[in-house]
């Protein structure tokens, strides 16, 4: 639902947010965890506005709110989002527009002052994990990835038969879930060579990253009781970006038959500004679900879905190494996409997650399932780029090449979405930097 | 390490603690988490003893314990044990030594009338669940199980290859785990006929139950810090017994590639009581890994663990159906066997999970997959008794049949220790019903 939080003119007061190219402009509103960097200080709910951070905590004293925002305010102002997550829509939306108001350069003077005094630069903020994350389901949605991954293994018949009926997924690791930034040791583990007679252990040889969205639970339900399709979209706070790093090697000696373990669980990197879904709004599309594939079933089915289930959101993935850092560069871009592409909506992830009673809770994260987009160079995993590690992938600033993930390389996740007659609305990025195996 | 708390001969001032088949001699002290039944009370920390719950909140209020055991104590006692998971093994050992001497009926008179004080009937109490369940991961580690399951998908080479070289495991939902005794309804979702063009909506047709143990892990390790294999043992803090409630249409439709989802995560049942690894150390037995056996790889190879790394626990699995209720029976025992048949150990699971940096927390619950031994009248699972729904499993004492579950069967769960020169160590029961779908 489209209201004045969405309107492309509005401004805030504070400057940095109608730059171009800022990933949080007034329309935005990311909710995140920070704490000063330096202080030692507890951490506490933020709101990301330009280059700056909105201190929920500093401005829950203030007294500039009253009623349903100051309560929503001091909830979204604690050490984690959990809490704010459980309120659900309509305190969501409430303090959406009591800070637009706050925020917006319609603001008289007295109250922008009384604002600025709970800002703090983003450049000292660190962020934190911004949730407790209570259960981590990690999907597989994306029809050109597991068409890409299924050709290594069914080169006539890539897709297994359920894809297309119901949104895959399995139940990933919650307690290694980190905050971008966290750098992580190439794990160890098994892995089996092709014709080997014994498994090897050892550090990872093949490890990858996995560009995906993440998306968080509003309140808790009651074992038992479905979410339906029509009310699933209302019970998803918001979005962010996830890196499901995977140790392929490892993966694909245990993955059979119960699926993926330690080839997942040793880290799962996720941007600290959770993108509301009230702020996505503008850049829902229609789900294009190709002519001849299957009708979904009818718990999978809805009018409002199909029309506007899908999200237009660009993302890409850079690759920074050692090189690049030693030379001041960003990395190179190595693949780039859009989240419309996905098989299966947010709310068909969460409607599935439900539909045999399985509860879920606030703070719970599900991620999408690697994003690949329909031709090569929209691959989200390195694995699909490298054609299963027989191709070089270029790093062209540095003349570098990678087939899998080096010692030393940082990957980052970037996304936002663009389009005429809408702010740009951008989540931040998702980095995280592997360290060697540990001895 | 045996010790004082392990002499067969030691006898509580509680007379039910001697009884013939007592679950909870002196030497057991299992904790859980009650309430009064009726009473308007928040849950607190107890340990059964005979036919007792010891309230530890209580206990801590008395001042008859000092130092360590009193702190321990006081931890025990909250709503869940997951902080008193995290104490380790020096506090859990104090405490079970101290509370081993305050119920022995060689405590002097004026302890034992404190401590009466401090004892409510196990019938009056209700039990809980013991743990906030933060991360759920279940294994796979029954030869004889995966043997029979992988016959119906592979008959001539039913193992895969990775069975013998490693633990198979996945994560599991955590937030669907609930305390014996909670009924469920039985699930929806899709399934897909053997060959049928479409899959089909519905509630579960080929309901079943998982024979498991789990286990709980102690303090919380950081990410990145393996937990070796000789460390392990003492890291594990105690077990219960689990079902693992499968829809096995569901889940077989789903599971390729990634594994078992919705077909497992709507309910998940564990008994109240943890029994102690101190409590079980007496039924330590040696691994017997068959000869020819694959050797395991270093990291998961110890002296100490091949020693004396199985457990030989009893098991059996009843069931009771509307009839056995209506005619006031307990139900038919319909399978037996022993957790000592499972093909790797408990710390074997726990190095094998955290090898790749993997943390883990206070509170994690562990299964230890399906547990069935090594003849058709000791699998434990009705899918393996029933010959994938083929045959008939009988109940005789109300001439019924089943081939998989039905709405108001109720499955319980048994386990116990017992061998000559020991006090027998039980663990209660698990029970789970089931109701109808809902509509």
């Amino acid at each position: 639902m489209l209201d004045f939080t969405h309107d492309p003119q509005a401004r805030s007061w504070v400057a940095a947010a109608q730059a171009a190219g800022c990933d949080f402009p007034l329309q935005n509103l990311p909710h995140g965890v920070f704490a000063r960097i330096g202080r030692h200080e507890p951490p506490r709910g933020g709101v990301a506005i330009g280059d700056q951070v909105l201190d929920l905590a500093r401005l829950a004293a203030t007294g500039v709110l009253q009623g349903e925002p100051q309560v929503a305010c001091e909830v979204a102002a604690r050490e984690t989002l959990n809490a704010y997550m459980g309120l659900g829509l309509p305190a969501w939306r409430s303090l959406r527009r009591a800070l637009f108001r706050l925020l917006s350069d319609q603001a008289d003077a007295a109250t922008q002052e009384r604002l600025k005094a709970c800002l703090v630069p983003l450049a000292q903020a660190e962020m934190k994990l911004p949730v407790e994350v209570r259960n981590y389901t990690d999907f597989y949605t994306s029809v050109h990835h597991a068409t890409n991954v299924g050709k290594v293994v069914r080169p006539d018949d890539p897709l297994t038969p359920n894809f297309k009926w119901l949104p895959i997924a399995y139940h990933g690791r919650a307690s290694s879930v980190v905050a971008s930034g966290t750098a992580y040791h190439r794990p160890r583990g098994q892995a089996m060579a092709p014709g080997a007679a014994a498994p090897v252990y050892g550090p990872c040889r093949r490890l990858d990253f996995e560009l995906e969205m993440g998306f968080f639970v509003g309140p808790d339900t009651v074992l038992g009781q479905p979410i339906p399709l029509a009310e699933a979209a209302d019970h998803i706070f918001g979005m962010c970006l996830l890196n499901d790093w995977s140790a392929r090697d490892h993966q694909f000696w245990e993955m059979n038959p119960l699926g993926p373990f330690l080839g997942k669980n040793f880290c799962t990197s996720i941007s600290p500004w959770v993108v509301t879904m009230e702020a996505l709004a503008p850049f829902r599309v229609p789900f294009a679900r190709p002519a001849g594939d299957p009708q979904p079933l009818a718990y999978l089915d809805d009018a409002s879905d199909r029309a506007q289930g899908s999200l237009d959101i660009q993302l890409e993935v850079r690759l920074q190494s050692h090189k690049h850092r030693a030379q001041g560069r960003d990395g190179d871009r190595i693949t780039a996409t859009s989240f419309r592409h996905q098989y299966w909506t947010v709310a068909q992830m969460l409607a599935q997650h439900t539909v045999g009673g399985c509860n879920v809770c606030s703070g719970d994260l599900m991620g999408t399932g690697t994003i690949s987009g329909p031709t090569a160079g929209e691959a989200g995993a390195i694995v699909e780029l490298s054609v299963g590690g027989t191709r070089d992938v270029p790093l062209p600033s540095t003349g570098e090449v990678r087939r899998f993930l080096e010692d030393g390389d940082c990957v980052i996740l970037q996304g936002w979405c663009e389009k005429p007659g809408a702010a740009r609305i951008g989540f931040g990025e998702c980095r995280g930097t592997i360290l060697p195996a540990l001895d």
